[in-house]
């Protein structure tokens, strides 16, 4: 009989119901096909075929599948590492998303993670992320298999101001791409925490209208199952189920913190499952309990997670340590045996993406989707053959990406003797530098100033100050709160009591200022309901004019809502040194002489000083106004009861 | 000046103490040192060699430091995975390191090692293992530098009868290596628990008497160290400490299981620790915690261990996987950052192996020794320089062993441009097939027979046994303890009474017997000192004689001690089925007629039967003899008033 490719004399491990390895092996392919597969003793005269690839010494296997990846990001890969998950994300992936993330980012990028897959025996890859076109176009380049899964959300994304415009994409995109020989259309709401109910419920329907797959991430980290677990009032999967995103052919990602009635669930439903041990470690998340998911049944595939935060995406390396991690984590040396991490890396990844009945093994009326690896090389030896799991540990433990010799996808050759036929590699690798030369000097500059670095993460308002100010140490609480009793003074209005918690990230260049994160923690209301106002401040060097009794002091001031943690603004702005200043307040806002003044009375707990502090502050625009609230503020020293000799001039952070 | 290597244009990644890196830099190498580093711009012009190798779009960086391996080893790779360690051990290796490890496998196992080494960029390695002789003139052969460390324990090794030997080889060891330009002679006690207080003291003296290194395995498992605490009464390293092994150039390998304050002493005692993280996965040891012994300021190296339990040699593996795996563990994502991976891998190696004088950077004065990686790939494109980190982060998180280009070791190329000048590979390929070849067959031929795989565990005794034999139903225990007050019946000895567990393991293929494991838990003294006896029996298939009363039973019978646990055994043998079998029973050796009997008088518990079984047997020699002691038993059946009707020929295992 014709056919189009014989693949000769390698050891043909099938990963078909039974294992089958033939150690002298044929597979023979038409049409893109798997037409024959078998012993050469068998096969032989059997077909020919326009060209035949002697594999001796060679194995050749189904193609890896690669579970779960964001294909473009391969172009942000080594930028930012060693990060804790929040700044790498809100610090220095969504910031350089929202400003470079486009089609052309997501063409080149994908190309250049086909490239690299291609090279290290991936035939399939599903893939979440945005532009997903884009995506698939350039995977059909390639002439890879695909799952392209379009992400919704409920934040605006690179390629959707709200989640109406990425479900109206998903709609186009699927309509394009249905029936593709090569690319799965699909959608991925990212995770339950940064979808709402509306969005799960709406892209399951999606789904399952048009019989495509759905992706989503889930039970990535403990912190997350704990607020899905507080937004929703249960577990991840179960509240996904509640939705009915389960009832779509889904494939839920991470699962690192699965309970194991969710992982039951899981099962019922026919859920796959993507492991990404790497990137699971890499951001610390965890590891997922992948011997238990085995045991239960579950279709665990195993996934490389985008290069960003991988950073490649190398599935010999990560299968490696899918059988690795799991028996240092069970403490059981047998957990995912070599055979099992090849499985899940094979047929194992086809069944989580539901693609089983067309890729993952080598059996007749499959697809031809192979890889060739040469274990004839110094670190794969020498070779035993003493029980049907050598050729499996030789695969796993000792091979590496760089011994693929041929890729085959749909029996079209992509990659012979490891030269790529598809892809030009150095247009490839230019396009992703000069991409990348772009991102680098966005971030450079971002990096050269403070303001630029908070500026990146959002919501900021700037303010130009002048002030007219005064401080001085008061032995007597009793005396100020005479003096507020003055007959020139009225109260503007309702004082207020504070705690207020200061955090100064300090910098040894002092002409960037410095950065404030405040706690503001007040009375609300009467009957002593509190709450705490959190504000992150960048202060700009101040200009200092001194007059009789009180200071001009003009200084740029940035505020905005300190909407993430303290930590967090630590390690993205990387200060030289931290200082904390806390202190009680008293705050009066009175009117002295028609003019308007702020009366802080400060307890300073850290560092403690004894007695307190009185601080009288105006704004002021002129010279002149300036000079006019001096010398009223000379008159409220007095009224106050301040010795001259007691005023300091430093501010507390400096004290 | 006159040199006699230059390395020019490449990024130089030095690892010195201010972690200079220069982005277009030199290395100049003199007489095997290296004599200038710096920016080309510094040094243009001002050295001339003989040969100047073109670095640009590379990294020149120390070479990789494989802190802990048993190079020989490399010859057993991939013979058997996924085991439990004991099994792994007792089972697989010791059985063949006993029958082929000699001076050649020592010799072509290291050359294989050094050459998958110097092929992934290692350029010194910390060996024990068997042979230290051979291993350090392979190492010499391949132009690595090495520690070699002959290893010494209680137990008789492939070089040595008892550690006296041991040690007399390591005295000659050392005397002929001591001064070596690039081979450093060392003494390896294997571990505290392998080892007596004796050997600890006298290799400890060995080591500072000739001011050499001492490697040690030091807490690599959980059960280990409890077995230290139980022999001692302390851990491990505070019972080094007490022998005097800590006072030595000591690198302590594995410490997955220290306490703090172990760590603390080790870092007092100036200690260097190998930490192996794909083989403490692999065997399921555990993960050390490196981060608080970094944090400690301790000197750790990052090695593979020996590649029977990796399975390869790749340090740039080991040193990603170091990085990702102190992350998850931790659950910190800035946990030793790709920085603190490589200066593990490099100038930590050196220090933890006390040779950061010689090697582990690039600094004026040490030897050269140096890799030259290519990140000009595609799977590290594109490349960003936003911080002083990505560099690290592209040389550990992206780069692969298949990246190096150039290795040197003492300022002499190992390898150029991948092709290896020192060690021919086809002919080291060739030898250690060979070599498999033999050992494959040894293993395959002790596979195939249950005797062969347990006469590889050792100390088996061999019984041909024929018996005559009859066992009956008794209802009434009374009328069997009448019977033995016969007046013909006389004690030979006294009876005995024991609980009697039997685990028996079963074969599809009959032809080849069953094992027995049983524990036999009896009353050793009056006063019911009770102890359990354990053994091993392989029962081959046996040949049924019928007599009147009784039947003839002849069959080999193999027993030894069983020192090892049930469950390393069903490991081993991996029975088809496992059958349990628990009774109670009462022994009475007696004289009947001047014939001895065994009356065995059974309750089975497991499983559970009414009633009780008598059994009375005798051993024969000859048809003649068997008829004669048939008859009386015949006798004797009516003397224990069993019935005809309640004899049952079965075993107990067929029930």
């Amino acid at each position: 009989m014709k056919a189009d490719v014989i693949l000769s004399d390698g050891a043909v491990v099938t990963m078909n119901e039974e294992l089958e390895v033939f150690p002298q092996g044929v597979v023979v392919i038409k049409d893109g096909q798997i037409v024959a597969v078998g012993p050469v003793a068998d096969l032989r005269g059997k077909y020919e075929a326009e060209q035949t690839i002697d594999c001796a010494g060679q194995v050749v296997m189904p193609g890896l599948i690669n579970a779960h990846t964001h294909a473009p990001m391969s172009l942000l890969r080594g930028l930012a590492d060693d990060l804790r998950l929040d700044v790498w994300l809100h610090g220095y992936m969504l910031p350089v998303e929202r400003e470079f993330v486009n089609e052309e980012f997501c063409h080149y990028g994908t190309l250049l993670s086909c490239a690299e897959m291609i090279r290290s025996g991936v035939t399939c890859f599903a893939d979440t992320y945005y532009f997903e076109d884009e995506v698939a176009r350039a995977a059909q380049e390639a002439g890879m298999r695909a799952v392209c899964a379009e992400t919704v959300m409920k934040l605006p994304t690179p390629d959707a101001a709200s989640y109406d415009e990425s479900l109206e994409y998903c709609r186009r995109f699927i309509a394009g791409w249905k029936g593709h020989e090569l690319i799965v259309p699909a959608v991925s709401p990212h995770s339950p925490y940064t979808c709402t109910p509306d969005i799960l419920r709406e892209t399951a329907r999606l789904a399952q209208e048009h019989d495509v797959s759905l992706i989503i991430h889930v039970a990535e980290t403990e912190g997350e199952v704990e607020g899905t677990q507080q937004l929703y009032g249960c577990a991840p999967a179960f509240c996904l189920d509640d939705f009915g995103v389960l009832a779509s052919k889904t494939l839920a990602v991470h699962c690192v913190y699965l309970t194991e009635e969710e992982m039951k669930l899981m099962g019922q439903r026919g859920v796959g499952v993507a492991h990404a041990p790497t990137s699971n470690l890499k951001l610390a998340s965890g590891v997922a309990p992948v011997a238990r998911m085995l045991d239960l049944g579950l279709n665990v595939g195993i996934g490389t997670d985008g290069p960003a935060s991988n950073n490649d995406q190398d599935m010999f390396e990560e299968m490696r340590l899918a059988a690795l991690l799991a028996k240092g984590i069970t403490g059981d040396p047998k957990a995912v045996p070599a055979r099992i991490a090849l499985s899940m890396a094979t047929i194992g990844g086809a069944r989580a993406l539901h693609l089983d009945h067309i890729t993952g093994s080598i059996e007749v009326g499959k697809q031809a989707d192979l890889a060739v690896v040469d274990l004839d090389v110094l670190h794969v030896t020498p070779k035993f053959d003493l029980s049907a799991d050598n050729i499996y540990s030789r695969l796993v433990y000792a091979a590496k990406s760089a011994d693929v010799r041929h890729v085959l996808v749909n029996g079209r050759l992509l990659m012979r003797d490891r030269e790529l036929l598809t892809v030009d590699v150095e247009m490839i690798m230019a396009e992703a530098q000069r991409i990348a030369d772009r991102v680098n000097a966005f971030m450079m500059r971002r990096e050269e100033s403070l303001l630029d670095k908070l500026v990146a993460i959002g919501g900021l308002e700037w303010k130009e100050t002048f002030e007219v100010q005064v401080k001085g140490r008061v032995e007597d609480e009793a005396a100020v709160k005479e003096g507020l009793a003055h007959p020139h003074i009225s109260a503007v209005w309702r004082p207020s009591v504070r705690d207020q918690y200061d955090t100064y990230l300090l910098f040894a260049d002092e002409s960037q200022g410095y950065i404030r994160h405040r706690e503001d923690y007040l009375v609300k209301e009467e009957g002593e309901i509190r709450e705490s106002i959190y504000t992150l401040t960048l202060t700009g060097p101040s200009s200092e004019q001194e007059f009789d009794n009180s200071v001009v002091l003009s200084r740029s001031r940035f505020t905005s809502e300190a909407d993430r943690t303290l930590r967090f603004y630590c390690e993205y702005f990387e200060p030289d040194s931290v200082k904390e200043v806390h202190k009680h307040r008293q705050r009066w806002h009175i009117r002295y002489k028609g003019v308007h003044f702020a009366i802080n009375l400060d307890k300073l707990t850290k560092p403690a000083y004894e007695g307190a502090f009185l601080e009288i502050k105006s704004r002021t625009w002129s010279k002149k106004d300036a000079h006019h609230k001096a010398l009223l503020i000379g008159e409220l020293l007095d009224v106050f009861s301040v010795d001259r000799k007691s005023l300091v001039k430093r501010d507390y952070v400096h004290f």
